[in-house]
């Protein structure tokens, strides 16, 4: 997966290093020299801390050295805190002295104008040459809360610190990362690591997180994203992030329009088509948060909790009223909401009489009058084999005195039946908090995101079940023809081992007649030329022909139509094909997007591609698994599985498809895009009806 | 819009009574009797407080009395807070003593099966009999925040209490308003009413919320909903809020197949469809949100902003990040996102040379290093004229302790700018919120939240702008013919002033052939039986027929077709009319909905209906403007806006037909259901080209 430098032997040493110099160390700590240096002393690092500045023998009260090849010791990590114009030449002086990485403050490069970037590639090229790494420039830094290495001046680290836990997180974005880590810290969330990356000049927002991936510190990784420059190693870090199963939870932004045009007078960065981008998260597993709220929301309940056998959820509830609104976020979320067995049922009645029992599990009020209720009850419901995750709504009871013995009781619970997920809803006190957390049970104020949380662990846990795409292969290349028409794309689209539909292409109109008798049943008579697009609208299509006569008559109308209407067209004949029925018409393309290449996208026909926009992608080459995945992301996936009047269509012809239609894209470079329009959906079977290749 | 009992002159007394009795009151502070006397003793309600308790003359140190008729004063309130057994006694001692409002805590009626609910019948007869107002049975009672009268059992008040504020909430369920108010506390948001109605005997949801609608201390008012008796006493309190202005939020749970199930357990009221009710909320100018924390998201700003002029939405923030996830939500949320003007820019530029000022206006990191540019920023922004609102998203400033100037700024701004509503996102200290908040700037942690409150008060104002459905008129009643065929029906909606297509409704097949002849162009010919529903499925339609002779042909075989497949059918010959082509085809549909009586539905034809229950409902009669509202709300509009190849549709002529088949709906009792699919929408105009009435 990984090429020969793996990125883990690099980055240890700036994300772990053992001695950390600041250059440009002031003794003011509120300056952006001072504020690292700061945090170095007294947060609590315990490595060697080097100030470096060429006027003070003491900065902070600690010795301080001119430069940095003055330093006493070997340095892991130099922070370059000093004005633009000196900044290249520290970074010079840093891979002079063998320093491993280099987190830069600085900024006034790429995001300011040409000048700067030139600079700006000047430091890539010194980080390239020399084997060091860099952060930045203009970025706050990273943190590393195990080892309480704040090698950052962002000031929200004066306001306290997260906890220590095990998620790690990355931003493109320094100032939304100091806000998304003030909310983790405010709501007590554990983070492993804080990462912002700037101006990417060499590291980048890809490759923190795959050694994120490979860091046993962290379980679960959050990414803020506003774009992305290499999809390869974007996606090598997805599929490291896969290959260890640790859940992604990424808020990437730019999403609509308004997103994308903000996003560009942003960043330098092109945005790349946001389909792509949702494509080709589901394709690696990443969850797509809408907000920094549900991106802290999932990776605390993953880091909390793990992830559940699969997704049926059990609601326990002390009002009826929060069980209806948590099964109604629970359908809506996609997860199952299974009837309990009547044996449980039964015994839930035992103790409280007017319990509802089927789920969501209503203990009702009557739970404060039967001493031990929640701790049975409960129990019952984890273990009725029938829910891989319970949320509990117990309403404002963490912060009432009675309350902890709930905690107590759903902790044990979590205990008892290990296999089966616990989260709780309600206002919870600090010590409540504590203590479900400790058994593994991440706690939410408020129902519907206890829920959604457990719909985004059981989407992430059915991600890594599947095999992705790892086992798809590239096929063997396609080359287009050269004046590509219908019948060569058909032909070559079948010789590469796809179903195209069955078709004559001769010259003439009596040839036309002739392969309407052959093929017997109504026809289609379509005009062949590498120069007209539309056919149809120059009736170069005529559809629903009975026989040698009509098609005859109709070839005839359409060789001159299209010659009236298109006189300088090359034309090379007719096409001709029997009509076919089937459950709906699809769409499959191929393009190549500006970030990942060639990526295949599948909708149905008609109005859901076009004015509906209901279309899904994926980065080719996948396999049917996966093309099996995408076929049930379009929002009208009923038109397939329920058909009116009509047998289910048959998915896994169309997977196939797809899963040869990808291999295919992979394996042809010179494919510039495809459109198979339409590709008919059979109950059994599937088969493409139109093909036009661009080479 | 009231009938002679006016719910105001009875409900004051019940929810600001001057005196209070607690029948059933106990010296126990922690039993159902002995809190609310606890509460009203303790929480400073000034008002006479009586406990009725035949067993001790002094209960929790006041006078006690034997039964509610040795009260030496006039009561206006009596609390209940006995034993099943004793309630409806109880009850009838008050009617008797003339008591004004009961609030029921005792549970054990309608809930627990039918000899309960004999017993709560007794009791509803009891109130409308004397005349008092009751509030229950099983129910939570209720909270008035102003005058500290908490008439409830609840044991959250135990931890505190929300702050008073002019937000009213009524929750159909105990423990949920519970929930609610311990969310609403901790968050700091204000109340003016808590109201939990239980099992409804009497005084419900409904009216709970007409008389919020009057209070002049309540500007907006939230709802918890999970079902409705009586759609006419709810759309009275839903026309209420609109006609005073006042923002109406609710949850209604049950959306979903699962939460419908839930709640069919949980309740014993009918559910309704819910597509209904969200058509209804529609049309009242509800807000519909998911999840009590958008409930009191939305009530909270619209409490503290009041609404803004419209849709437009200013985005100010320190990180280009943020910008960006913010502009997105904002389009999705459905607000438009303005490019500021150049002249607005330029200012900016100014002042933070590398400032992004499009809009979002992105201040950059910069904004700590030029003095006032906050305040002059943000200024500038609110003054630029293209906004309505501004949200300011300042990361963790609002914790910092620079961050009170920033609040100041936005204060001032807002007082500066008074058209301009603004909202601020950022983590706040106590001292920030107060400060914004008292300058009618509301607060929201998740910049998410902050955009989604905006778009939910841009609807809500839009909706109150609109005139909703007060204009509409029942129109003359339509009697469906007996044994009513298609051209029966198109013939009386005719007559009833709706479009129609030109049809002949013919007995031969000889006479369908000339009816074919005389309309020239492509025909239809169907056949025409008041028993045969599916006309196309046994034959007994044929399209595109050209001339006399085709048209007369297939008349000849449908008949001898509908013969054959329906041998006991009877026939009243054939329907011919002219092929028509239009933009898109609509369904239209009549509906008598067992909580809203007549409804009207609208969607896209074919898939969108069936497969994918792409359809709106409203209550009939509404008027055009209504109708247009309702068209605009079909997830695939595009299709009528943007069709491919033809201009769009004219959707005021659609919007005409669905206003008159409302009025028609309204005004003809007899009409079950009627079904017009399709009606053909045109680029100008629309015509009913099918339609099945049933009387």
């Amino acid at each position: 997966m990984r090429d020969e430098a793996t990125p883990r032997s690099d980055l240890d040493a700036v994300f772990r290093p053992r001695s950390v110099a600041v250059i440009g160390a002031s003794d003011t700590e509120t300056k952006i020299g001072g504020t690292p240096l700061y945090y170095l002393r007294s947060r609590g690092y315990a490595g060697q801390i080097y100030p470096i500045n060429p006027k003070a023998p003491e900065i902070q009260g600690l010795p301080a050295y001119p430069n940095i090849k003055d330093a006493p010791g070997p340095v892991d990590l130099a922070i370059i805190a000093v004005p633009a114009s000196l900044a290249v030449q520290a970074l010079q002086d840093c891979a002079d002295a063998g320093v491993k990485g280099v987190v830069m403050f600085s900024s006034g490069f790429a995001e300011v104008g040409e000048d700067g970037s030139a600079q700006q590639a000047r430091m890539t090229e010194i980080a390239r040459q020399s084997g060091l790494r860099l952060m930045g420039p203009n970025c706050l830094g990273f943190m590393n809360i195990e080892d309480k290495l704040f090698a950052t001046f962002a000031p929200v680290v004066n306001m306290g610190v997260a906890p220590k836990g095990r998620i790690g997180l990355v931003s493109q974005s320094g100032a939304f990362g100091g806000f998304a880590f003030s909310v983790a810290r405010e709501r007590g969330i554990g983070l492993s690591y804080w990462i912002t990356t700037g101006n990417e000049a060499d590291l980048g927002f890809s490759e923190s997180v795959e050694w994120l991936a490979s860091d046993p510190g962290t379980d679960v990784i959050v990414g803020y994203m506003e774009g992305c420059r290499d999809g390869d190693t974007l996606r090598r870090a997805l599929a490291a992030c896969r290959a260890a199963k640790k859940p992604l939870i990424v808020c990437k932004v730019g999403k609509t329009e308004a997103g994308a045009k903000a996003a560009a007078s942003h960043t330098a960065a092109l945005a790349g088509e946001d389909a792509v981008f949702d494509g080709i998260f589901r394709q690696y597993n990443v969850y797509r948060a809408s907000s920094i709220e549900e991106c802290l929301d999932v990776a605390y309940a993953a880091s909390i909790a793990g992830l559940p056998k699969g997704p049926r959820i059990g609601l326990y509830t002390v009002s009826g009223g929060a069980g209806v609104l948590m099964a109604d976020m629970a359908e809506a979320c996609g997860l199952v909401v299974p009837e309990l067995t009547r044996a449980t049922q039964d015994k839930v009645l035992e103790l409280v009489p007017f319990a509802g029992t089927r789920n969501p599990l209503d203990i009702t009020g009557q739970v404060t009058q039967v001493p031990g209720a929640v701790r049975k009850s409960l129990g019952y419901m984890a273990q009725d084999g029938t829910c891989d995750t319970v949320v509990s709504f117990i309403s404002a009871s963490g912060l009432a005195p009675g309350g902890m013995q709930s905690a107590q009781d759903i902790a044990e619970v979590r205990t008892e039946v290990p296999d089966v997920l616990q989260v709780v809803s309600t206002l919870p006190s600090p010590a409540f908090r504590e203590l479900v957390e400790a058994a593994g049970v991440p706690v939410f104020e408020d129902p519907n995101r206890a829920v959604n949380a457990v719909a985004a662990l059981a989407r992430i846990a059915r991600g890594f079940a599947r095999t992705g795409s790892d086992s798809a292969t590239a096929g063997s290349p396609l080359t287009v023809p050269a004046n590509c028409t219908e019948p060569a794309a058909l032909a070559a689209l079948g010789e590469h081992g796809l179903p195209v539909v069955a078709f004559r292409h001769v010259q003439t109109a009596a040839e036309a007649g002739q392969a309407a008798s052959e093929f017997g049943g109504k026809v289609v008579v379509k005009i062949v030329s590498p120069d007209i697009g539309h056919k149809s609208d120059i009736g170069g299509v005529e559809l629903n022909l009975s026989g040698q006569a009509e098609a005859e008559a109709a070839g005839a109308r359409i060789l001159a139509a299209a010659r009236k209407a298109a006189p300088d067209a090359r034309i090379d004949g007719l096409m001709v094909a029997p009509m076919q029925k089937g459950v709906a018409e699809c769409v499959i393309g191929v393009q190549r997007d500006p970030t990942f290449g060639p990526v295949v996208m599948f909708g149905l026909g008609g109005v859901h591609v076009e004015a509906l926009r209901d279309v899904v992608f994926r980065a080719a080459p996948f396999d049917a698994d996966e093309a099996m995945a995408m076929i049930h992301e379009v929002r009208a996936i009923r038109l397939l599985t329920h058909p009116r009047g009509s047998a289910p269509a048959d998915l896994d012809a169309l997977a196939a498809v797809l899963a040869q239609v990808s291999r295919i894209a992979a394996a042809s470079p010179d494919l510039v895009s495809a459109d198979m329009n339409p590709v008919l959906s059979l109950t059994d079977g599937a088969v493409i009806l139109d093909a036009l290749l661009i080479g």
